[in-house]
């Protein structure tokens, strides 16, 4: 079994992380911790938990934390680089589902994030939990960055892209459509059910949202030439799921059966990506409660464009499924133990 | 292994079955069929689906049916018996999904279904499916009659007060509020997004639905005197789930411990069942995407009424979950092998 | 022209106050207040506002607030009873739309309010807002206490069924389902999206919600016999609307067409209400953004029993529709003037 | 007062029509048609309508039509062709909501629409009712084409930009977002409540869905270069509301300041356009349930790209909103006349 605690556990990606190690064979949540909700259980805050219902949530607090074999950390973006340092001192292991160590370069993290770096050289160590694309850092690393829920639905379709040097315009265009889960759990008038119902809205367009700094600093180490994100994130009025539509511009033709082998190709072996046939698109609900990402792809114009939509559950392969993935690879598991492959139909 | 066959599996019934076979590890789905789809692979109508992605739909057919350990039916009231009959004949098992066995009296059920029953004598066969009632009868049975989403949700927390002989007047209220899973997969305006989104509505009000028949001959199993149900059901615009409020009106006061006591008795091995604590009422996210009912309620007016919420997933324990709960008890593995304890957060 | 002050405009009722008298030709609203928002305009908090867009929300203060023929008070419980007291001491008048002056009983106010009442004189000079039913004392007040939602849904069907002395038990019981923007507009978890969607649950059941106290004051006015509600709201995942279910049972029976008679009687010149046929229930849709509340019911065991399902808006008839139907009364405008008869077909 | 006919007006754009010729001070609806409900009341099938509760269904027959001023036409494509001209025998106007006569070249309609067009000398005498666009040429008109929904989102924004001659790459991207009424009242799967809710997805990506060719048409008006549109549109999980994100490339710098002057200027006069201030973006709820069209921008890059996104009701603006608009133009009466100007809060 592997001992675990998880760090901040009363947000989305902390509940739903104990959600799904609940159905995993071999975790062993030993400690929960949570700075407003100290000393309640589990099961007064999430009645739907039932496994870890009667753990009681502590402070997190360096000196009461025992020896465990694993910490994901669902801190705020600043307050985790501080706690990870701190965990690391001892022999353990940490998934860090901020922020804080995705940009290798503390330049960007600085700019982006409008705060200082308190820990850069861990930013070097850690390895990004992209888990198909980043597997061997990631195996052998002791610190995994988990990424963001927007890069996960972008990077997955366009790396193998890039890889395979397609003649791709370096300015591309993402619409990205995320459900309410992903803001995180902030009570606030733009979370309020009433506001987001029946409505839907663009925010932070073209190049203002941070993980377009994830996403161009992973991209670009695939690309000869830089590459230049139009990015506009949507909030769609459901629970969870992300759908990315991007647009690619290619200077000479590319045939949907080259993209298609490319994608078929890259996944081969990724039980958690499925690859559509060409002109078939993904929908949000077969990803839902699923730790898969649907990639489909039609190409046009003479095959001079195409369009790529992917589908990830925002709260599973776009964040807490894939700590678990990731936990999986740290400790020698089989990548799918303990997390779901079928998605919902309702 | 237990080898499966799944018929009429495109409906949501069906489809759900198939979805959570997916993670059973006894579970070896050989067959599905449907009449209209024969042909079709599983993930061409379920994307989401992906260990039966490739089973193929075929048409029902007798002669080419192979022999398996365990058929449900997932048919159309009428169509059920019909086909329970014939596949009986052979060394099998049949969890009945529809409502054709769910009656002990031919002469209700011709009352209540409109239709002349056309092998009556496999009613009284029939072990009916509610797992915790019913356990002895369901282990012995080779034909399980699954029961209704709504008496499922209804019987559960009141058979254990009526076989308590509690002073409960005959005549109950239930309020029952279902999300539109419930109506089953039949296209029309009634279903339609547009009609039930921000919408919501009584229907069959009083004594019209048929599952005032099915609950009342339950309850009447395990009370003196004959109970009078008064039962409106609601469109709830969500997917799935059932909420019932149960009025209760005492001849002499019953105090919320003893009801609290009663329950905790009754359910006391049963890991489905979860009975809060008196003054708390379960919601039905906490058993969304689960096979649980969550039970509370409350007393008034010095302890001579009582107000009995319970909660379930319509598709889980008001239908799929609860006949696979019942193929774990046919088959002699733990009830809960395979089935979802966890309700979800978002 | 009437010229009007909203004085806490940025909540829910008070902004769909604002977006109503929008369409209202009489009204001039001269003043809007806020305490959160002074220095903003309509248009920055409410993009959807038109014809308010460039008013500027202004603090509350007794010096500053000009003469005008009518104020709407949307202040919180409490806070309404002292401004009350301060603007009728001008020649104006006030519809109060909080809870302050609904229930003539000073205790029964403190009891469910748990607060004293710093204006008790002022409660038996308040008529009460429920248009149809207090029509002449509305037209003759200075101050008019806007009914609560909830109660406006229960009362207008059964207050004539009591005037009419049917035998109805005084025992009687209300599942009523609310939207979301019922509760106000706090931010806070319990209205988040992700918490209320797919979600459904009832709340402070039996005794313990406080439009209890208001309901029973003015069914008691019509019987001879104390009545005694059981009440279970619960909130439903829509933005608004209110459906109340409603339980009769009568000591001897009573006909459908009774019934009906005398509900038609009672509602014969009324506009705003809708009786159905017998045996037909109205739904939730029907009344969106529409100022009406529709009534249907059945008689049910030999016309022992009935059910009644009564559907409002609860931001329209249930808020600041039926305000602005006392407006048009105090100012001897046509009832309907400025209010939406149609509700919406999707 | 005028006399009004509304042909095939059980479809959500026949009944919004409805609902909102309820509100309209000369409107005289005195035929409905609808070959599935003939001799059933309006009600019946829309309780929440009241002006026109009473009014009954007839069958469409050519003889039986009385003369009236003016012919809403809400049939499907190809059987408004026929209709329209066997109306326009008669002195009558006009107003299509079909795609039968959008198009002026009859070889696009013939290409896209994949049928003949059996009335082609009437493609030239109608007028393409974007109000704002064409108003002279609908005014004069006795035949208006009403636009599609996703053109009027589309045109709006972007014909003032060709217009004015700005340095735009001609192939533009336009990602929308349309609510499930877009997709008409036909009862199916893919309309189903729990199919869409919680859902999302694209259709008809690139180039094949039909209004590209309308849009392209209109647009080529207004540019010497052709335009070439990549249009993706999505199902939006709510009832109602378009909102497009258009993404535009520069050959030479643009500020946002001559971008914000263009549209201010462009629409001057106009009511129903509301310009944001550059670098805000609309949100759909406050165009809900109004007849506006609200558009935001801002620009990146060095002002070498700018992302447009405009936001309509696709029932109002984007269908019956805007065919009364021009009903008024043609009948002389102010634009805004019985059309809601203000959107909805909640």
């Amino acid at each position: 079994m592997i001992s675990i605690g998880v760090i901040g556990a009363t947000g989305y990606t902390g509940s739903e992380l104990l959600r799904l190690l609940a159905f995993h064979p071999m975790a062993d949540v030993q400690v929960v911790t949570s700075e407003s909700s100290s000393g309640q259980r589990v099961g007064e805050h999430f009645p739907g938990l039932y496994r870890y219902h009667d753990l009681v949530f502590t402070k997190l607090s360096r000196e009461k934390l025992p020896e465990l074999n694993l910490f994901f950390l669902c801190l705020p973006h600043g307050a985790a680089m501080e706690w990870t340092e701190k965990l690391l001192d001892r022999p353990t292991r940490v998934i860090d589902l901020s922020a804080d160590f995705r940009l290798k370069s503390v330049v960007q993290f600085e700019k982006w994030y409008e705060q200082p770096h308190s820990a850069p050289h861990l930013c070097q160590q850690a390895a990004y939990g992209l888990t198909e694309i980043y597997r061997e850092e990631i195996h052998q690393a002791r610190l995994v960055a988990n990424p963001g829920c927007y890069p996960t639905s972008v990077l997955l379709p366009l790396i193998p892209l890039l890889r395979a040097k397609l003649p791709i315009d370096p300015q591309i265009i993402v619409d990205s459509k995320s459900g309410v889960s992903g803001a995180g759990r902030n009570p606030g008038m733009k979370g309020q059910f009433v506001v987001v119902n029946e409505n839907f809205s663009a925010y932070k367009a073209g190049r203002a949202h941070r993980h377009v700094g994830e996403m161009e600093e992973k991209l670009n180490q695939f690309s000869a030439k830089p590459v230049q994100l139009i990015f506009t994130p949507h909030l769609l009025p459901v629970n969870r799921g992300i759908l990315s539509t991007i647009y690619l511009k290619f200077k000479t033709p590319v045939t949907p059966n080259t993209l298609h082998e490319i994608f078929k190709d890259a996944y081969r072996e990724d039980n958690f990506i499925r690859i559509l046939p060409p002109g078939e698109l993904p929908q949000l609900v077969a990803v839902r409660h699923s730790n898969r990402c649907d990639i489909g792809f039609l190409c046009l114009n003479n095959n001079q464009n195409a369009i790529i939509v992917s589908c990830i559950d925002n709260l599973l392969k776009g964040a807490s499924g894939q700590a678990i993935q990731n936990m999986n690879l740290l400790f020698d598991l089989p990548e799918t133990t303990g997390l779901p492959l079928e998605g919902v139909i309702s």
